[in-house]
């Protein structure tokens, strides 16, 4: 019986390195997940990445129906390889993609889909990311102070939840209202009636990890993510060294 | 009986405002407060007071031995206004200040102090901000992962604390860490070593005043402290009429 490819992967790191992978894989969720829809400066963007990573949180949704989501290198501190990130831009109509293709990877679309003309009458990368996630069970929260929103100590942390934060000044768009299963707020006391963007998504985190990690839900990766998950991260480790390596097991198992 | 100056001038604002005032005062809490230590990037500066204000905190102790605090105006959102600033600079020993008034403030200190040169012999803007919170009682804590450092959830928020910031990078200097009274660090589960620096204040901050507000302690502000904090919201609204009103004070106080 052959090696697997990531067993075979593995050999080549040390082995703190892979007791740390473990660790903090352990340690990883996709009970929670966070939508960062359009927001604009990269310096919010990169603090919610490198958040998501110290809280645990491995999936991370990047909608930019108007904004290009650029993270900066000094404030993610690299957390971005860490994580999932799922990109979701406006398709076309006429191209017919089934809505959870229309959940782009940066690495593998087109560099022309990113360029389309977007038209109305084409699903938002808005809707296409919510509907998603509704798909897979998550409850989508909208963080917003509009009525009926709910103060962040009364959500159910026990369902799979997505929280989405919106743009600077604007905040979460109205369709992403319309969409949301509901609408979460973190009372505050003073003058000012909204946190920053980044900060927004800390305290969220902090909270509700907080009272996620007190229950009894299984809110760990499943066995199959954990390890495609690690697969990940060894990948993304060896750097320059793994297209060689990758050559090599082709060849030792051609043989 | 004159109409005291601060009854005069109440006059001038909606009662609807001045209602929010009174809301917002008895928020208020002096019994926590912040030291940003050198922070270099206006935005981070400026989501710390935004966040301040929202979670009632009234004092800021701004350090500026090596970086010039410029908060941002878009980022801020106006939240300086409501805050009261402590700013700390280095002063030439020769000039022999006491402690206490080497904490200037931006209004009143003359343009010459803050261009003149620093010299090894004076005593540092940090450690005229710690001693000085100290002398007033404060548990002075420094954010910081280095060993012996407690956990968050460890700290005892019945007494009146301090918690020091320190800058991107490089965190809270040696000098901050051998004078304060205790070090402290958020537990963190992933790759990324630390918060951003406007999330790191915002998580302590959310953490100790929701446990400071579930106590017995008194945290609110003194009458006075109310009171002064209340007039200055009051001339702060004002704005260019403040002026023209004093001077009418003035005038019908000398008939």
């Amino acid at each position: 019986m052959p090696v697997p490819l990531s067993e075979f992967l593995k050999q080549f790191l040390l082995e703190d390195r892979l007791q740390r992978f473990e660790e903090v894989a352990r340690q990883r969720t996709r009970h929670l997940t966070i939508v960062l829809e359009n927001i604009f400066h990269a310096h919010n963007a990169s603090a919610c990445l490198r958040t998501c990573d110290c809280f645990g949180i491995q999936d991370v949704h990047i909608v930019e129906d108007r904004n290009r989501f650029e993270p900066n290198k000094d404030i993610a501190l690299g957390a971005s390889q860490w994580l999932t990130i799922h990109r979701y831009q406006q398709v076309e109509a006429t191209e017919s993609l089934p809505d959870a293709d229309a959940a782009v990877d940066a690495d593998t679309m087109p560099a022309a889909a990113a360029s389309r003309p977007h038209t109305s009458a084409s699903p938002s990368a808005t809707r296409c990311c919510i509907q998603t996630l509704q798909q897979q069970g998550y409850h989508v929260l909208a963080t917003s102070p509009r009525q009926h929103s709910v103060p962040l100590q009364e959500i159910d942390v026990t369902r799979p939840t997505a929280l989405i934060f919106g743009a600077e000044q604007v905040g979460v768009s109205d369709e992403a209202i319309a969409l949301a299963d509901q609408l979460v707020h973190i009372p505050m006391y003073g003058f000012t009636e909204s946190f920053n963007i980044s900060v927004s998504a800390a305290l969220c985190l902090q909270h509700l990890t907080t009272r996620l990690r007190q229950t009894q839900v299984s809110w760990q990766l499943s066995e199959q993510a954990h390890d495609e998950i690690l697969d990940e991260w060894v990948r993304n480790s060896l750097g320059s060294k793994l297209t060689p390596l990758l050559r090599r097991y082709e060849q030792d198992h051609q043989n």
